[in-house]
């Protein structure tokens, strides 16, 4: 199943145990259907031998949709080394799980086979004083990089980058940085490719590629061969623009120093995909009214819970709906046909509001929207707005006078929809860009609140036009 | 202004042309606005001087928000160097109107300053018959390089793909890899972090990291040092999966193989990163109804007819609910208070629509949702749906207590209510993993599409019940 040629895979891969990348989602359902079967069947010879078939990477990409109690079973039969990769991938839930298994000693001694930054991270899933005892169990030297980590705020630079850098001083020669990288674990290397020169005040000063290293004579200085002024960032600059700064200098590395310039950890690029990864996911929730944290929860009590807020929020919200079309009561009683075309108004005032305000949350997030040019943006979406409102309330026009028959009520509707569809774009452009420039996250406004918002404005709009331009005997309740 | 550091920066750097990254949004503005300001004032020395004060990455940031017309103006002050990295990262519309001012010797000498795969992507925007023409105005290699990526759909492996690949013969020695290398630019070597090794047919068989190559005898052989085995894809494979198998394996390079198992390039991880921005933008495009196309216009006009399909769209949908309540017109007329709560039986519905979608859509994307266990997916959402109804009907049958007084529509509203979430809760999750299973995008269903139907069926739900409940004379029109 895993031998992706058959006819002409080259004859030297002995043992293939990477997944065909051309058929992902259907060689892990079937690996998946393989473990539920072996977990109903309770055979853990099997699941132990299918579990080390497999790298860390695609194990854990499997069990993402187990629940944590079955991750768990499968976790239990792997060796440290594999078992230290595949916990590093999967969600914290399962990990907390699997280590209340453990006593501190197991768990300490996982977390040693871990680069410092994700062995921070699932140390940090852990209660205070369990932490405690995991750094005292494990080897000095690990114990006290965690520890360090660990007073950084997860979502900072601090809490991204690891301590493992290979650095060197300026006045060393190139074959003395050489040596020192043989001090390194070859798994350590692989995703370093520089050498960070610090002088004599441990200041970052420079960088040289490891190319540069294999090019150059052993004797030559390493002041005389770096790069000079090497990007940084600080240890508190938080995630978001570190993910941003990398992915516009196109940085594979990125060194963090402290607040006195001294080179304390590096950020590499694996951390920064899933930093951006969890940023869309967090935009689309926002956007959509769900938490974060409901992604990966099994049981429907919690879900409900977390998405009931948003819920409560939009019907308290919707009784402003409910006092607008009361006080137009007498409106609506007097001409029934005003009320078939609520929905209509209704929809079109949410969906340009969503239209609007998804592109420019968007684009503040991309850079794509430069916030500092409020006024340029909302005239802009001006414009479009009235070319969009003009043909949908042209379009609505004929189908209120093919469906109704009524060209009173018709001029009413096209009249209304316009300025529905005008003062929704307006809303939806300016309510995220104020919030930006606020210092709030925009994707909060976008969704539920500026939908509620423009569905009681719309109706306020449409029933009172109607109400005054065709004389439905005043709106007093 | 981009002195970060004026107290304790260290004294080495004696230019500093990087700019703060705990403060780049309101550094980009300030550099905007002082291109902004030349740009009025027609002074071309001062803006080349400032575009050159600039790294390529900052200056392609700041010109993003900025029409096409005026980036043209601002790149035709720059020097071929940096202008073609500064080409390589802002949008084509800027790119395509750059290149109306040169003719093809000039493109020519720009694109052979750039790496292949951008060079690809420039080249890409010119009509076929410039195509041509510039392909021959460059040098022979680097046309042939560009020819060959133009053949590969733009989306798939190939076309994400440079011809840059370091790789040598599996018989060779460490030292004459180490020879090879000199032949290479240090700009193109920046990137790669591997030599990958091929047998005598030009079949992948490995990989050497470049710190191995620095810790090994020159006169070791490479088959003997190389990590067997490696990671690739071949070159139709789509681009989302390829960034999705790279985050997965937490890779920065990724070599291509053509079908016949032969290396044809290399795929690198800032590549994939846009690729990753890209998606996320695709989404959420597609859960708002809006194109991605828009993102980066500038004519309302053009953004107007953009965002006019997916309206009509919804307009059509919407006469579906108009025809719902024109059914129950004689419902409606007798008891005006019906109408006050169309809105929030729609938006509530809406609501959890937009919630159960987007959980699932986005789950899909990041491999959180597993598509084939759908029904097990469905029972969740039905467990989740019916507890949250719940509540949100009780919560109105309190408001439609308090506001209307009539018990009876109370218990109308909160059955309806209850029904209407756990509808559209079924439909918003069952319709995104429907569409996944047939092949086509998920996405495209959340948002216009789900709102519309759950609209209909909510609003048929809802006087249906009333209808029976209240026994208001029958629906028939």
């Amino acid at each position: 199943m895993t031998d992706r040629h058959p006819d002409d895979g080259p004859p030297v891969r002995d043992q293939e145990r990477n997944l065909d990348p051309s058929n992902l989602e259907s060689e892990r359902y079937q690996y998946a259907r393989r473990f539920e079967d072996l977990l109903a069947e309770d055979d853990d010879d099997a699941l132990s031998q299918l579990a080390r078939e497999l790298s860390p990477a695609d194990l854990s990409e499997i069990l993402r949709p187990f629940s944590a109690e079955d991750t768990v079973r499968v976790l239990r039969q792997l060796a440290p080394e594999p078992l230290a990769d595949v916990l590093a991938e999967i969600d914290a839930r399962s990990t907390t799980a699997f280590f209340l298994l453990l006593d501190h000693d197991e768990i300490a001694d996982i977390l040693e086979e871990m680069p410092s930054d994700e062995a921070t991270d699932v140390i940090a899933e852990l209660d205070e004083q369990a932490q405690q005892a995991v750094l005292e169990a494990m080897e000095a030297e690990d114990a006290q990089d965690v520890a360090e980590l660990l007073r950084y705020p997860p979502e900072s630079a601090g809490g991204l980058m690891g301590k493992e850098v290979l650095s060197c001083r300026d006045e060393q020669t190139c074959g003395e940085a050489v040596a020192a990288l043989r001090q390194y674990d070859q798994d350590e290397l692989a995703e370093m490719h520089y050498v960070y020169v610090v002088d004599d005040r441990e200041h970052l000063v420079g960088r040289v590629p490891l190319f540069r290293l294999l090019l150059t004579a052993p004797e030559a200085v390493i002041a005389t061969i770096m790069e000079t002024d090497p990007l940084y960032v600080e240890v508190d600059l938080d995630q978001e623009e570190v993910a941003q700064y990398m992915m516009t200098h196109d940085l594979t590395n990125l060194p963090v120093l402290d607040h006195r310039q001294r080179l304390v950890g590096l950020i590499t690029v694996d951390d920064v995909m899933d930093v951006m990864e969890d940023e869309a996911t967090e935009d689309i929730s926002r956007m959509a009214g769900v938490s974060v944290e409901e992604f990966g929860e099994q049981s429907p009590a919690r879900v409900a819970r977390s998405r009931l807020p948003w819920l409560l929020g939009g019907l308290a919200g919707q009784v402003g709906a409910i006092m607008v079309l009361r006080h137009f009561e007498q409106s609506l009683a007097s001409m029934v046909a005003l009320s078939f075309f609520i929905p209509v108004i209704m929809a079109m005032a949410g969906n340009v509001g969503i239209q609007t305000s998804s592109v420019v949350v968007r684009g503040l997030a991309t850079g794509e929207v430069d916030y500092f040019h409020l006024g340029r943006h909302v005239l802009r979406e001006l414009a479009t707005s009235l070319m969009v409102g003009a043909v949908i309330g042209g379009c609505l026009f004929l189908v209120c006078g093919v469906i109704v028959g009524d060209l009173h009520l018709a001029w009413v509707l096209a009249v209304a929809m316009l300025l529905v569809i005008v003062f929704a774009a307006v809303v939806g452009t300016g309510t995220p860009l104020l919030l930006h420039r606020a210092g709030a996250d925009p994707a909060v406004a976008t969704g539920p609140f500026i939908t509620t918002a423009n569905d009681i404005f719309g109706l306020l709009i449409y029933l009172g036009l109607a109400t005054v331009m065709l004389s439905l005997g005043g709106a007093a309740s």
